[in-house]
């Protein structure tokens, strides 16, 4: 407003209304002066910058065009139909996948710029691949070149924390059995807690546990799956969520479900009755067994919106231990990135904030997806573990509903009365109301080695987010009607 | 008070507080008169007779005796440690079972009085004992006395629906080993739902299944816990609880967490892979297998707490579908009935009200041990099939806990920021408060032969608790200090 119509209001008023910074209303109230305090959030935060960049989108007819780019966006992440249809080893099932090539979590990095846990399941896997001999050896070899790193997000995959996919390694294979696709996606099989691979360990039982996953877990439940025929994951990962799990940092009950839906096909696949009990026995003592399902589940369903020009909709959100990296809709395979962020959570005995590595992982595919922090409403007995409440869950759900596209109705919440989930971030929401998804995630040591010390709570860098704006302006200057 | 003081003070209000029926005030308010309401509950629902002998219990000498014996009843409970011990056949293992009886559920029946669903069952179980050739020649040898009728409850037993238990039958076996004792409790194994045994169905494939239940799964399941070792099942209810589970109307999560628990242990039993895959295929399928599991497990728990002189907490709620019988920790054995109600529910297609045969079976032990309808806040995923909302969910379960004598930190709940469950309902609390207690349950046909018709709520008739309460009042004039 003009200074001349703002001083006839403020002849008119005996109080204050302030936008803007406490101190300012502090100094007023010690004037005596009345003070009425207002919940306002100016859009970007203020930023006069991303407000630019923002009113060049919500021009009429580009809001439009956006509204239903995102609309179409969402409307293939809700039709896909991914279905669990079996097991393969890497190196034969992923497109791509090379002798020579290693696949990791996150945006590209190279072996320079990799976190200790991303070193330390490189080293695992070259010990695994029997390409060195030592873990000298290996971090020898990779440092001078002699193993080739790309994400998993390149080659249809995703995986946990480092998320390290060897030629040798046996795979879950999904098909997308939605009306646009029968593309298929991949993720290797769950190891467990504590040290193992993914978390940057890579001793003697990691290998070992490593060996006992390819030699039998691997071809045992490619066996069960031949015999048992896909199963939908979509449908299996409702009934999880109607039973406390959130899909990220508790997957109890989607690895209860998976169990009992495949004993039956396992128990009479062409194998010993101690291959098969271990197997059962393998599972049942690992409840995160279900997310490396789930994970290839979300990439599918994203994957699905990939390629729509003007979708502000996010189709990834990955981490390498070093930058975390987003990917839209709009611009499939264009990576944004900042640096990984601290995890706030809590640590098992003897670890503490010094020893975590940054945020890692594809996992962060969940909340990509509407699970995970999204979904954390579905999962009070979690919250307690990272240090919340149960209305604070609840908000949660709530307050990322803020920042998604629309909402899932084949996955609903019961404690917020069967709320569909939230589903399909959209970029242009997260930066006019300053507000960044929540994500549920494990901590690895920073070292490599050690292997996972705690699980938490963290948020996206704000980079990520601001150079994909700009980038995304750009694009709409070119595609737009 | 008295009449002047009455007048004195109404000549001081210009309005009315009513304490009384909706008419009065109607009628004031159509006169002009200003109505204050208030909700208020006159103890006994104002009934004359029930609030004198509540007046005897509330003398102070005996009302903290009372309160005394409460504690301890309600502290037995909560140190009993039910564990599934193993698997065995009616006949033998069940103390007092005999050739020629059948147990059933809830208090004492005969033939004549025996609902359409027990008298299915009782001519399914002659059929399956091979003591009858035709449904007609069971009906005629059951009219003539030919066998003898017992309460499970009489013989450490308990038994969903019918509960109908015959010899040949094989039962969970399941130990205490909390402080006190090392008492063993029975069980039926889970049929399934529909046209089965205990909903009154007696057809070629409800014996067929029983068949294959006696000489297949019971076996296979006694091998697998040989196997296996106890298994605690306090501590697998607590994260049923957990998982959506109320532990009566829905037990997906119980029934995943058994089968995943055993599921390794009985892939090494001596048996063809084709019988241990229809074990755990027949588990998969029904979700209530669980049940039959959690049921004598809360007998366990709650026979701990017999016998222990002035507790007025309630032990067993059961119903044959004729009668609704209770007992009290204080006479151990003695029943107080009252006629079994009609369930409020919803039917399966095809059938309604007038198909229902009022409340049946042993179930109702959840309820009394603190789950079911006192737990059903931790279950949102099933109030919308018995037709509520999650908010009336939680205000059951909060609802619950103003009849009962105190609450089970081994059991929370989630979404009620891990309120421990009620536990022990109080009789001299329900007759008080004016409160039944609120029971989830299913529907059977009311003729024999037909099974399952729907499933939903009910509570007790008010008459076994009036009953109980005159002969508590009886017992603490004996018994009192």
């Amino acid at each position: 407003m003009s200074l001349d119509r703002a001083n006839v209001l403020l002849e008119r008023v005996d109080g204050v209304i302030h936008f803007g910074i406490p101190s300012v209303v502090e100094g007023a109230q010690a004037a005596g002066v009345e003070v009425t305090t207002v919940d306002f959030q100016p859009p970007a935060g203020g930023d006069l910058e991303r407000i630019a960049l923002l009113e060049v989108v919500r021009e009429a007819d580009l809001a439009a065009a956006i509204a239903a780019a995102n609309r179409e966006a969402l409307g293939r992440f809700l039709a896909s139909e991914p279905h669990l249809v079996g097991v393969g080893v890497a190196g034969e099932v992923i497109p791509g996948m090379a002798d020579d090539l290693f696949l990791h979590a996150g945006p590209p990095v190279t072996w320079e710029r990799a976190s200790g846990p991303l070193r330390g399941a490189v080293i695992g896997g070259l010990l695994l691949e029997g390409r060195a001999g030592s873990a000298a050896e290996a971090e020898d070899l990779a440092a001078r070149g002699g193993v080739r790193l790309e994400p998993c997000h390149a080659h249809h995959a995703v995986g946990p924390m480092a998320g390290l996919v060897t030629p040798s390694m046996p795979v879950w294979i999904l098909e997308d059995r939605g009306p646009r696709s029968g593309e298929r996606f991949f993720c290797t099989l769950n190891e467990g807690l504590g040290k193992v691979l993914r978390y940057g360990a890579f001793g003697p039982e990691v290998l070992e546990r490593l060996r006992f996953m390819a030699e039998i877990l691997g071809p045992a439940l490619a066996e069960a799956l031949a015999e048992h025929g896909p199963i939908d994951l979509k449908h299996l990962m409702a009934q999880a969520l109607h039973m406390g799990d959130e899909g990220h940092n508790r997957n109890r009950a989607g690895t209860s479900l998976l169990l009992r839906e495949l004993a039956p096909a396992l128990v009479r696949v062409e194998r010993s009755r101690d291959q098969v009990s271990r197997v059962l026995a393998f599972i049942h003592a690992n409840d995160h067994f279900f997310l490396n399902l789930s994970m290839p589940m979300a990439k599918c369903m994203l994957a699905a919106a990939e390629g729509v020009p003007l979708a502000s909709m996010l189709t990834v959100m990955a981490r390498n231990g070093t930058d975390f990296g987003i990917q839209l809709a709009a611009m499939p395979g264009r990576w944004f990135t900042g640096p990984a962020q601290a995890v706030r959570g809590l640590y098992f005995p003897g670890f503490g904030e010094a020893d975590a590595n940054p945020d890692i992982g594809d996992s962060a595919i969940m909340e990509t997806a509407g699970l995970g922090g999204f979904a954390m409403a579905a999962a009070p007995a979690i919250v307690q573990f990272v240090g919340g409440s149960v209305a604070d869950a609840e908000a949660t759900t709530r307050e990322m509903g803020r920042i998604t596209c629309g909402s899932n109705p084949a996955w609903t919440i019961p404690n917020l009365d069967f709320l569909a989930a939230p589903a399909g971030i959209d970029l242009l929401a997260v930066e006019e109301k300053n507000l960044l998804p929540a994500i549920n995630t494990g901590i690895a040591h920073r070292q490599p080695g050690v292997g996972q010390v705690g699980a938490g709570l963290v948020t996206p860098p704000w980079e990520c987010f601001h150079s994909a704006l700009a980038a995304f302006v750009r694009h709409c200057d070119k595609e737009s009607p």
